[in-house]
């Protein structure tokens, strides 16, 4: 009963919901309160009636960007908005984000679909929560996590939806533990989905989380899916068993993150250890800016930039040809811990 | 006599020269000197046999980025290589590069000519000294400068040619007679070609070097200019003309910008300037990883990293929603000198 599948009010509790779970344990562990600022784009506003990001960071999929260009595409005439929740210099994270975004579009686009040309021209909705997380102490990874929904509608026939998501972990300095943690949650997440579907979105996460240009990847991984729509056996529906996976993946992640900050927090440094940090950030501004689609077609086409940018870093350095010094910690992170290997 | 014309030993040697000059200066303005760091690719080298980024800064303009989309698009099986000229650390530049690059590629796709599609297939050359300049105090702007050409090569038939360049000012402290001094300079350098040519690119200039995500324009602009191909008069051919344009462009670089870092070096500052040197920083990284299509193209096409991201400063910061206080000098920034307007 697709009907009932999509009763989206249900799927928006479940993101706020979410939202709202995340940011409280997020909050215990650092000591200090996250803000809140909620946002609002009324039906054709926004930059030259380009819709908002309504994927924050990275993992956004949308019309043109399924193509891999960052050209905007106008979804029809989008309007939503979200909830941002933020923390700038607490106790554990120098900055950090927890973003819900709903935004909606009456025209898809044929460049929205370039894989269901079908689906051109009916309304559509996204919804989704995405968070990155940047702690203060270099031994502390940092982190990312984004679950999403995109539904097109149309009035005399069903609906179509897909779900996306993941989470992958960008460690300054390496623990083996850390990452095997980190990817057993995963895994753990996703096994009752069948035990192929872990291994599938770990290298697919491996494959997106990585720059080109660097030849290098953002950190050791975790996982990622996209257009997710498909599947369901005993007694489930496919929608049942994608919007079920698609939680555990959401649920799943306090799970997988916070243990490793407890574990790191206290780990005494100092600006050596700052330094790389600052170093290796300037990395995750390069991939979020160059590489991840979600971030770009946002940016090019009328999204919310502060709620979008919550994703960089708060300190960043470049410098000119830089390698870490051989046997150092710095360069373990190279040598054991940034090729994709298994964790688990 | 096209031949003639397009003897590339005589623009390379230009462009080394250009170069060479600019550093003298630079290094005599600065006390210290540039490192030099030369890199060839050879033919069919680099990622994915794609080519090198032959204009590391703004304003790089091949193949499919004329679209404005970001998708690599193979220029044949190039080869070249560059001199990047570097200084970090120094006593008046806390980072900068001057490179100079020369890459070729055996058949220019259809895609690298969408405005010149008989072009296609043919052997083709670029040439061009890029410049970035980050100084460390607050009230020393930042500047970008970039000459090239772009040479497409056939066995029977003439070369076709086009040049490309400019300069543009991105002050943190806004001073009118330093804009004024800036762009008075542009104009000078340009006047001989022509009373309409410095508003018609100072407009380019105002045009490209936007941050569309942000409404805001990266600085106080300057010129830019591209596709050069036409014109000639009183005995000079069309080549002529423009080869003479761009160089004038090239050798006013340091009238145009050492006078305002003399003026403005030795200006006392604290931390309060330092971190908002450090914030608007971040407009800059956000311009040249999302909108210039030179950086995106090189890093997205296999291009020298560490020489394209010369342009990014050497410290950043990011925070959330921040606006300066009514009435601050920050925020004259954004009042009297980002909105474009004409200087002279």
């Amino acid at each position: 009963m697709p009907e009932l599948d999509l009763d989206l009010t249900v799927l928006r509790d479940w993101y706020t919901g979410l939202q709202a779970r995340i940011v409280d344990a997020l909050e215990t562990a650092d000591g200090q309160p996250f803000r809140t600022d909620s946002w609002t784009r009324p039906q054709g506003g926004g930059n030259n009636n380009l819709p908002p990001a309504p994927l924050p960071t990275e993992g956004g999929d949308h019309g043109s960007l399924r193509s891999g260009t960052h050209t905007a595409a106008p979804l029809g005439r989008p309007g939503g908005g979200g909830i941002s929740r933020l923390i700038e210099e607490g106790t554990l994270f120098e900055r950090g984000g927890v973003n819900f975004s709903h935004v909606t579009g009456d025209k898809l686009p044929p460049s929205a679909t370039a894989h269901r040309p079908e689906l051109a021209g009916r309304r559509w909705e996204a919804m989704g929560v995405s968070l990155v997380l940047h702690p203060r102490n270099p031994y502390c990874p940092t982190a990312h996590m984004n679950v999403r929904c995109f539904v097109a509608l149309h009035d005399t026939e069903a609906p179509v939806w897909w779900f996306g998501g993941g989470m992958d972990l960008t460690p300054y300095y390496g623990f083996t533990e850390d990452a095997q943690h980190f990817h057993q949650t995963c895994k753990e997440a996703l096994t009752p989905f069948g035990a192929e579907v872990y291994p599938r979105y770990k290298k697919w996460c491996d494959e997106y989380f990585f720059l080109k240009h660097r030849n290098e990847a953002r950190g050791v991984g975790g996982i990622f899916f996209d257009d997710l729509n498909e599947g369901g056996t005993g007694g489930h529906t496919p929608f049942e068993r994608c919007y079920q996976l698609m939680q555990s993946v959401g649920n799943s992640f306090t799970a997988a993150y916070l243990p490793l900050l407890e574990r790191r927090r206290d780990t005494p440094y100092g600006e050596r250890e700052r330094d790389f940090q600052a170093y290796r950030r300037g990395r995750y501004v390069e991939f979020n800016l160059v590489w991840d689609r979600g971030t770009l077609f946002g940016l090019q086409s009328g999204g919310r930039t502060e709620s979008i940018l919550m994703s960089l870093p708060p300190v960043v350095k470049w410098r000119y040809d830089w390698h870490p010094d051989a046997g150092s910690d710095e360069e373990k992170l190279y040598t054991d811990f940034l090729p994709p290997r298994d964790w688990v």
